[in-house]
């Protein structure tokens, strides 16, 4: 069961990091969730909770009475202690036995997924230990959830790889459909119903995804899709991806709108498009385990850069996993936004894009690959675009 | 338009409250969704994002580059401020030129809802703001945000009648199909497909929604359906709603299967009902505004207690609206784990579900319906079970 297996993956971690308890404090996880209940619980909670896993095997969930049965159902914790009316005495009695030194809590400045304690969470939890001797151990789970979240197990590898191929045979179908004349919205309705048929979800939300820009005038972002049509000349691209068992895939994929005549793109989307091309190929080349986030991404960078194009405002490579964006370590620059995260050093497992593009006459040429980091270096888990798609 | 709608309404709470400036400070929002985010905005945001609604008429939205487009598109915020690197500057600059003496931020021990600003989130916003003078000056947005959410608009009452009325629809086509020997997962499936073929969404998530009961050994709680087969002599009985335009319904209704020769359910089945009923008929006629939640819980506990059954563990009702549970005031017990929400006052134009039930050896008896406060009272938005329904 994929629950098990990472919660015996968080304690691993829980020992590099010298971790005794890991504390996951939430409630009505269907309004605010918290992403590292849903790795290692795999049910969602409505009454305020604690999920304690101890780093020598306990594994407690007291939970509100109407939750405790999912739990119970789920079997994923030893122990499911349910309570009525307050949570606090249960809580102060099991870490009273646990006895940690440190007591790790989801909260991070820098990764979104290691950030699922509320502000209110945390206030609520230090009244809910007053007179106990715990307040002072918490510390910051993140080097555990990050990792936890980042590191791929060979079930998720393959959920992952099942999202991508399912995104990528949609995209084949699009390109015998596509055609001049063609909206923004069209493409993008066509692609959200072929979603919708295969019982899949959306990578992320369905009003931007797919992103769909055709030609020079379309805003570039998390934008929805326009009016505007596909004309010749254009350029066409797609920022998509799937979700499919809770595991997604994202891609980015451009074609070209032939004018009367012509026979490839004009010379200027050629080299847009083989300069994105070297770039990507470029971080791939640099990724491995044990380097820096930063420095994948400056591989890629420089690649567009010394072709005189403007940089990406954007990091090269984000995870991939559970959520589109995946929280963890990123292949970005040292910008004040990205906080920590490109000083984190890449590890086996990791599952990142490779995403960045330029601007041309004839539209945005976006690539977006998405890849797997091995023992060694990496490998893709798309198919790269390596041609320019004619229509 | 429903966001400008609620942002009028909000600077109306902020007067109210005495708030300056409301910042809702968030990121990666389809990780972790900013429930206050969704209401006033109504678009997602990836980068680091703080928007900034003032008293006086300012709104504006300082999000990253490739989120801009999705605000300038939706035209909420007057005032869009897009930035690459570093949120810092364009934030200190729009609040030194407001220079609001308190700043409200989504933090909440009581209200999930109110509760959207993660804790890393919190300190991130101490750091963005070290230097400039309002670190001291925050202060927590939940009197404003319960209330902007609690309080309906006539636009949201018509769409939570919506969602109620299309639960009901596929609950009067379930009455048709019901019989015995379907087991709680058939019952569940079927009502999920026909949640799915009209396009809407289950109310919460889709494993319990709806949640289904037979007979007296099904695990009661919010708890995912079982092999039980419905058989005669069984309750069953669904806790569900459906999501559609982003509003819910949240109902729960009761069948008996008839054994072989039953005219009726037996005695001790509809004394259960009968008191479930009147014990929703107090509560609905204690419901007005400037009561204070516990005492409308109070008055249909009493009729369950009175009657000699055990009272149930959970509170009377709770707001409904974008979410099944949504957050604000709670027709509730002061039991520890609810705060102070059961001693909040009732207002006109908040939605709740008023919900309870008994266990007899027939099954669980659970009705719940769903409510508007109006001027003097209150009025029912669903058509509420009266009497229980024959297989």
């Amino acid at each position: 069961m994929l629950e098990r297996e990472k919660i015996a993956q968080a304690r691993e971690l829980m020992k590099r990091e010298e971790i005794d308890v890991w504390l996951i404090y939430c409630r009505e996880t269907s309004e605010i969730p918290e992403p590292a209940l849903t790795v290692v619980a795999g049910t969602p909670v409505v009454w305020e909770s604690a999920l304690i896993i101890g780093v020598n095997g306990e594994s407690i969930a007291i939970v509100g009475g109407p939750d405790a049965p999912a739990f119970r159902a789920k079997g994923v914790f030893e122990t499911v202690v349910p309570y009525d009316e307050d949570i606090g005495p249960a809580l102060r009695q099991a870490l009273s036995r646990l006895n940690p030194r440190r007591i790790a809590i989801d909260y991070s400045e820098d990764d979104v997924v290691a950030d699922g304690l509320t502000h209110g969470m945390y206030r609520l939890l230090l009244k809910r230990l007053a007179g106990a001797p715990y307040g002072d151990r918490l510390t910051s789970a993140a080097p555990i959830v990050t990792a936890l979240r980042a590191i791929k197990t060979p079930e998720e590898l393959r959920l992952i790889r099942r999202a991508i191929a399912s995104a990528e045979e949609i995209l084949a179908q699009l390109t015998k459909t596509l055609r001049v004349g063609l909206t923004e919205s069209e493409i993008h309705q066509w692609v959200s119903e072929r979603v919708r048929r295969r019982n899949l979800a959306p990578a992320w939300d369905a009003a931007h995804c797919p992103t769909v820009t055709c030609g020079a005038n379309s805003p570039i972002g998390h934008t929805g899709p326009t009016d505007a049509k596909a004309l010749p000349g254009d350029i066409i691209r797609l920022d998509f991806g799937v979700k499919e068992n809770d595991y997604c895939s994202d891609l980015q994929r451009v074609w070209y709108l032939r004018r009367p005549g012509e026979v490839k793109a004009p010379a200027e989307v050629r080299r847009a498009f083989d300069t994105c091309r070297k770039a990507i190929e470029a971080g791939f080349a640099a990724l491995k385990p044990g380097v820096v986030g930063w420095q994948v991404d400056a591989a890629a960078r420089k690649v567009i850069t010394d072709a005189g194009y403007s940089e990406f405002k954007h990091a090269l490579g984000h995870s991939l996993g559970r959520n589109a964006h995946d929280g963890g370590p990123l292949l970005g620059p040292r910008w004040a936004r990205y906080g920590r995260t490109p000083l984190a050093r890449v590890e086996a497992g990791n599952v990142f894009t490779l995403e960045l593009g330029v601007m041309t006459p004839a539209g945005y040429v976006g690539l977006e690959e998405d890849v797997v980091v091995t023992a060694s270096g990496a490998e893709y888990l798309s198919k790269p675009q390596t041609e320019i798609v004619y229509v």
